[in-house]
Protein backbone atom coordinates (compact mmCIF):
# COMPACT_ATOMS: atom_id res chain seq x y z
CA UNK A 1 0.00 0.00 0.00
CA UNK A 2 0.89 3.16 -0.91
CA UNK A 3 1.45 5.87 1.90
CA UNK A 4 0.97 9.07 -0.24
CA UNK A 5 -1.56 10.72 1.65
CA UNK A 6 -0.55 13.75 4.09
CA UNK A 7 -3.76 13.80 6.35
CA UNK A 8 -4.20 17.19 8.17
CA UNK A 9 -1.82 19.08 6.11
CA UNK A 10 -4.10 21.81 4.20
CA UNK A 11 -0.86 23.39 2.04
CA UNK A 12 -0.49 23.30 -1.44
CA UNK A 13 3.07 21.72 -1.24
CA UNK A 14 1.22 18.74 0.68
CA UNK A 15 -0.96 18.60 -2.06
CA UNK A 16 1.59 18.77 -4.90
CA UNK A 17 4.31 15.75 -3.45
CA UNK A 18 0.73 13.52 -2.75
CA UNK A 19 1.35 13.34 -6.89
CA UNK A 20 4.31 13.87 -7.73
CA UNK A 21 6.65 12.64 -4.15
CA UNK A 22 6.17 8.91 -5.47
CA UNK A 23 9.47 7.36 -5.80
CA UNK A 24 10.86 7.75 -10.06
CA UNK A 25 7.92 9.84 -10.65
CA UNK A 26 9.62 13.28 -10.54
CA UNK A 27 12.14 11.34 -12.94
CA UNK A 28 9.68 10.24 -15.11
CA UNK A 29 8.24 14.03 -15.72
CA UNK A 30 11.96 15.08 -16.13
CA UNK A 31 12.16 12.51 -19.18
CA UNK A 32 8.93 14.06 -20.38
CA UNK A 33 10.43 17.31 -20.99
CA UNK A 34 13.58 16.02 -22.03
CA UNK A 35 10.90 14.87 -24.92
CA UNK A 36 10.59 10.99 -23.92
CA UNK A 37 7.20 9.99 -24.66
CA UNK A 38 7.04 6.27 -24.97
CA UNK A 39 6.54 3.22 -22.24
CA UNK A 40 10.19 1.76 -23.70
CA UNK A 41 12.28 4.77 -23.76
CA UNK A 42 11.50 5.63 -20.20
CA UNK A 43 11.77 1.93 -19.15
CA UNK A 44 15.36 2.20 -20.78
CA UNK A 45 16.32 5.95 -18.98
CA UNK A 46 15.09 5.03 -16.12
CA UNK A 47 16.06 1.60 -15.70
CA UNK A 48 13.07 0.94 -13.31
CA UNK A 49 10.49 -2.20 -13.69
CA UNK A 50 8.22 -2.27 -15.96
CA UNK A 51 5.42 -2.70 -13.06
CA UNK A 52 6.09 0.15 -11.65
CA UNK A 53 6.63 2.54 -14.53
CA UNK A 54 3.53 1.57 -15.65
CA UNK A 55 1.54 2.24 -12.05
CA UNK A 56 3.64 5.61 -12.47
CA UNK A 57 2.74 6.34 -15.35
CA UNK A 58 -1.26 5.53 -14.96
CA UNK A 59 -1.26 7.16 -11.73
CA UNK A 60 0.20 10.72 -13.56
CA UNK A 61 -2.38 10.19 -16.42
CA UNK A 62 -5.03 9.62 -14.07
CA UNK A 63 -3.80 13.17 -12.18
CA UNK A 64 -3.95 15.46 -15.06
CA UNK A 65 -0.22 15.82 -15.32
CA UNK A 66 -0.01 13.16 -18.92
CA UNK A 67 -2.22 12.11 -21.50
CA UNK A 68 -1.85 8.97 -22.82
CA UNK A 69 -2.51 8.56 -27.34
CA UNK A 70 -2.48 5.95 -29.27
CA UNK A 71 0.31 6.03 -31.96
CA UNK A 72 0.14 2.39 -33.19
CA UNK A 73 -2.88 0.40 -33.73
CA UNK A 74 -2.05 -3.18 -33.91
CA UNK A 75 -0.18 -3.89 -31.89
CA UNK A 76 -1.84 -1.31 -29.83
CA UNK A 77 0.82 1.23 -28.40
CA UNK A 78 0.63 4.60 -26.46
CA UNK A 79 2.57 7.77 -25.99
CA UNK A 80 2.51 10.15 -23.23
CA UNK A 81 2.94 13.95 -23.32
CA UNK A 82 2.89 16.02 -20.72
CA UNK A 83 -0.47 18.27 -20.54
CA UNK A 84 -0.67 21.75 -19.65
CA UNK A 85 -0.71 21.18 -15.82
CA UNK A 86 2.41 18.88 -16.33
CA UNK A 87 4.37 21.05 -18.21
CA UNK A 88 3.49 23.90 -15.15
CA UNK A 89 5.94 21.59 -13.36
CA UNK A 90 8.18 23.14 -15.04
CA UNK A 91 9.87 25.65 -12.64
CA UNK A 92 9.87 22.96 -9.80
CA UNK A 93 12.13 20.49 -11.86
CA UNK A 94 14.37 23.12 -13.56
CA UNK A 95 14.91 24.80 -10.07
CA UNK A 96 15.80 21.00 -8.50
CA UNK A 97 18.08 20.28 -10.88
CA UNK A 98 20.03 23.68 -10.49
CA UNK A 99 20.29 23.45 -6.44
CA UNK A 100 21.64 19.69 -7.47
CA UNK A 101 24.37 21.56 -10.37
CA UNK A 102 25.21 23.96 -7.77
CA UNK A 103 25.03 21.48 -4.40
CA UNK A 104 25.60 18.28 -5.39
CA UNK A 105 27.52 18.71 -8.70
CA UNK A 106 30.68 16.45 -9.19
CA UNK A 107 33.43 18.56 -10.47
CA UNK A 108 33.10 18.16 -14.00
CA UNK A 109 30.16 20.46 -13.94
CA UNK A 110 26.47 19.81 -14.50
CA UNK A 111 25.66 16.71 -16.49
CA UNK A 112 22.94 18.98 -18.54
CA UNK A 113 22.58 22.67 -19.55
CA UNK A 114 19.93 24.60 -20.77
CA UNK A 115 19.88 26.82 -23.27
CA UNK A 116 17.71 29.42 -24.92
CA UNK A 117 16.67 28.08 -28.21
CA UNK A 118 17.27 32.52 -29.50
CA UNK A 119 20.46 33.26 -28.61
CA UNK A 120 21.71 30.30 -26.73
CA UNK A 121 22.26 31.41 -23.43
CA UNK A 122 21.94 29.07 -20.05
CA UNK A 123 18.97 29.53 -18.13
CA UNK A 124 19.20 31.49 -14.58
CA UNK A 125 17.44 30.28 -11.05
CA UNK A 126 14.45 33.12 -12.43
CA UNK A 127 13.92 31.54 -16.19
CA UNK A 128 15.41 33.96 -17.76
CA UNK A 129 18.33 34.09 -20.42
CA UNK A 130 21.36 34.87 -18.66
CA UNK A 131 22.38 36.38 -22.18
CA UNK A 132 19.82 37.99 -23.89
CA UNK A 133 17.24 38.18 -20.67
CA UNK A 134 14.37 36.84 -22.02
CA UNK A 135 11.48 35.21 -19.86
CA UNK A 136 11.77 31.54 -20.66
CA UNK A 137 9.13 28.69 -20.58
CA UNK A 138 10.07 24.95 -21.77
CA UNK A 139 9.58 25.97 -25.57
CA UNK A 140 12.13 28.53 -25.44
CA UNK A 141 15.06 25.89 -24.34
CA UNK A 142 16.80 22.93 -25.44
CA UNK A 143 18.67 20.24 -23.53
CA UNK A 144 22.44 19.98 -24.20
CA UNK A 145 24.92 17.74 -22.59
CA UNK A 146 27.04 19.65 -20.27
CA UNK A 147 30.38 18.99 -18.68
CA UNK A 148 29.78 16.56 -16.84
CA UNK A 149 27.41 14.31 -19.00
CA UNK A 150 28.05 10.47 -19.26
CA UNK A 151 27.29 8.22 -22.22
CA UNK A 152 23.75 7.84 -20.39
CA UNK A 153 22.68 11.42 -21.21
CA UNK A 154 24.17 11.62 -24.28
CA UNK A 155 22.27 8.68 -25.46
CA UNK A 156 19.32 10.26 -24.06
CA UNK A 157 19.44 13.82 -25.75
CA UNK A 158 20.19 11.99 -28.92
CA UNK A 159 17.10 9.32 -28.55
CA UNK A 160 14.43 11.90 -27.60
CA UNK B 1 15.67 -0.35 3.97
CA UNK B 2 15.32 2.82 2.13
CA UNK B 3 15.96 2.66 -1.74
CA UNK B 4 16.28 6.32 -2.16
CA UNK B 5 19.36 6.09 -4.91
CA UNK B 6 18.62 6.04 -8.44
CA UNK B 7 21.65 3.99 -9.78
CA UNK B 8 22.62 4.79 -13.14
CA UNK B 9 21.25 8.11 -13.21
CA UNK B 10 23.86 10.74 -14.00
CA UNK B 11 21.55 13.94 -13.30
CA UNK B 12 20.84 16.70 -11.23
CA UNK B 13 17.71 15.78 -10.61
CA UNK B 14 17.95 12.37 -9.31
CA UNK B 15 20.83 13.67 -7.19
CA UNK B 16 18.42 16.70 -5.36
CA UNK B 17 16.01 13.85 -5.14
CA UNK B 18 18.32 11.55 -2.90
CA UNK B 19 18.19 13.61 -0.60
CA UNK B 20 15.17 15.36 -0.48
CA UNK B 21 12.63 12.66 -2.00
CA UNK B 22 11.89 10.80 0.82
CA UNK B 23 8.50 11.35 2.70
CA UNK B 24 8.02 14.16 5.12
CA UNK B 25 11.41 15.92 3.82
CA UNK B 26 9.93 18.91 1.85
CA UNK B 27 7.63 19.35 4.61
CA UNK B 28 10.10 19.63 7.10
CA UNK B 29 11.96 21.75 5.24
CA UNK B 30 8.23 24.13 4.45
CA UNK B 31 7.93 24.66 7.65
CA UNK B 32 11.88 25.57 8.76
CA UNK B 33 10.97 28.06 5.92
CA UNK B 34 7.96 29.10 8.36
CA UNK B 35 10.20 29.74 11.13
CA UNK B 36 9.79 26.40 12.93
CA UNK B 37 13.19 25.61 14.77
CA UNK B 38 12.35 22.51 17.05
CA UNK B 39 10.82 19.06 17.33
CA UNK B 40 8.32 19.26 19.25
CA UNK B 41 7.26 21.87 16.87
CA UNK B 42 7.83 19.95 13.73
CA UNK B 43 6.29 17.01 15.24
CA UNK B 44 3.31 19.08 16.50
CA UNK B 45 3.09 20.23 12.74
CA UNK B 46 3.67 17.61 10.72
CA UNK B 47 2.08 14.96 12.88
CA UNK B 48 4.44 12.94 11.77
CA UNK B 49 5.60 9.65 14.01
CA UNK B 50 8.60 11.06 16.48
CA UNK B 51 11.26 8.31 14.94
CA UNK B 52 10.17 9.01 11.43
CA UNK B 53 10.71 12.82 12.29
CA UNK B 54 14.20 11.92 14.14
CA UNK B 55 15.29 10.00 11.12
CA UNK B 56 14.91 12.63 8.57
CA UNK B 57 15.89 15.36 10.93
CA UNK B 58 19.21 13.68 11.51
CA UNK B 59 19.79 12.94 7.36
CA UNK B 60 18.74 16.63 6.56
CA UNK B 61 21.91 17.42 8.90
CA UNK B 62 24.45 15.12 7.96
CA UNK B 63 23.26 16.33 4.04
CA UNK B 64 24.22 20.00 4.51
CA UNK B 65 20.84 21.20 4.79
CA UNK B 66 19.80 22.05 8.55
CA UNK B 67 22.61 22.33 11.44
CA UNK B 68 21.59 21.20 14.71
CA UNK B 69 22.20 23.57 17.50
CA UNK B 70 22.03 23.61 21.14
CA UNK B 71 19.48 26.41 22.85
CA UNK B 72 19.44 24.60 26.22
CA UNK B 73 21.67 22.47 28.19
CA UNK B 74 19.43 20.48 30.96
CA UNK B 75 17.94 18.55 29.48
CA UNK B 76 19.90 19.10 26.24
CA UNK B 77 17.73 20.53 23.71
CA UNK B 78 18.32 21.25 20.04
CA UNK B 79 16.68 23.31 17.17
CA UNK B 80 17.32 23.02 13.51
CA UNK B 81 18.08 25.57 11.25
CA UNK B 82 18.34 25.77 7.54
CA UNK B 83 21.49 26.01 6.17
CA UNK B 84 22.67 28.27 2.94
CA UNK B 85 22.27 24.87 1.00
CA UNK B 86 19.17 24.35 2.84
CA UNK B 87 17.56 27.96 1.69
CA UNK B 88 18.85 27.27 -1.80
CA UNK B 89 15.68 25.05 -2.04
CA UNK B 90 13.39 27.81 -1.44
CA UNK B 91 12.79 28.59 -5.57
CA UNK B 92 11.88 24.64 -5.58
CA UNK B 93 9.48 24.76 -2.85
CA UNK B 94 7.57 27.90 -3.46
CA UNK B 95 7.32 26.88 -7.24
CA UNK B 96 5.86 23.51 -5.80
CA UNK B 97 3.40 25.76 -3.44
CA UNK B 98 2.52 27.90 -6.51
CA UNK B 99 1.79 24.49 -8.60
CA UNK B 100 -0.18 23.13 -6.08
CA UNK B 101 -2.15 26.29 -5.56
CA UNK B 102 -2.87 26.59 -8.90
CA UNK B 103 -3.53 23.16 -9.90
CA UNK B 104 -5.00 21.55 -6.68
CA UNK B 105 -6.23 24.56 -5.00
CA UNK B 106 -9.46 24.64 -3.27
CA UNK B 107 -12.23 26.63 -4.53
CA UNK B 108 -11.40 29.17 -1.19
CA UNK B 109 -7.80 30.30 -2.78
CA UNK B 110 -4.93 29.50 -1.29
CA UNK B 111 -3.69 28.17 1.79
CA UNK B 112 -0.79 30.18 2.57
CA UNK B 113 0.54 33.78 0.66
CA UNK B 114 4.20 35.08 0.44
CA UNK B 115 4.13 38.50 0.70
CA UNK B 116 7.15 41.18 0.17
CA UNK B 117 8.53 42.44 3.59
CA UNK B 118 8.64 45.69 1.19
CA UNK B 119 5.49 46.25 0.00
CA UNK B 120 2.99 43.28 0.65
CA UNK B 121 3.31 42.41 -3.11
CA UNK B 122 2.97 38.39 -3.95
CA UNK B 123 5.66 36.69 -5.16
CA UNK B 124 5.31 35.94 -8.88
CA UNK B 125 6.25 32.35 -10.37
CA UNK B 126 9.77 34.09 -10.91
CA UNK B 127 10.10 35.31 -7.41
CA UNK B 128 9.65 38.47 -8.03
CA UNK B 129 7.47 41.09 -6.24
CA UNK B 130 4.10 41.47 -8.10
CA UNK B 131 3.68 44.79 -6.83
CA UNK B 132 7.29 46.61 -6.98
CA UNK B 133 9.23 44.14 -9.34
CA UNK B 134 11.96 43.64 -6.82
CA UNK B 135 13.98 40.27 -6.75
CA UNK B 136 13.17 38.25 -3.80
CA UNK B 137 14.57 36.07 -1.45
CA UNK B 138 13.52 34.18 1.68
CA UNK B 139 14.09 37.09 3.74
CA UNK B 140 12.13 39.57 1.80
CA UNK B 141 9.04 37.69 2.18
CA UNK B 142 6.71 36.92 5.08
CA UNK B 143 4.07 33.97 5.10
CA UNK B 144 0.50 34.88 5.45
CA UNK B 145 -2.46 33.58 5.81
CA UNK B 146 -4.71 32.99 2.15
CA UNK B 147 -7.99 32.68 2.04
CA UNK B 148 -8.01 28.78 1.89
CA UNK B 149 -6.08 29.00 5.27
CA UNK B 150 -7.27 26.49 7.75
CA UNK B 151 -7.13 26.89 11.51
CA UNK B 152 -3.81 24.37 11.46
CA UNK B 153 -2.10 27.28 9.65
CA UNK B 154 -3.13 29.71 11.59
CA UNK B 155 -1.84 28.33 14.65
CA UNK B 156 1.45 27.45 12.81
CA UNK B 157 1.61 30.69 11.14
CA UNK B 158 1.12 31.98 15.07
CA UNK B 159 3.29 29.53 16.98
CA UNK B 160 6.28 30.20 14.17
Amino acid sequence: MLHNTYDGQTCSVARALEIIGERWTILILRDAFLGVRRFDDFQRSLGVARNVLNTRLQRLVEAGLLERSRYQERPERYEYRLTEMGIDLWPTIVSLMQWGDRHLGSDDGPPLLLRHNGCGGEVTSRRTCAACGAELTPRDVRPAPGPGADEAIRARLTAA
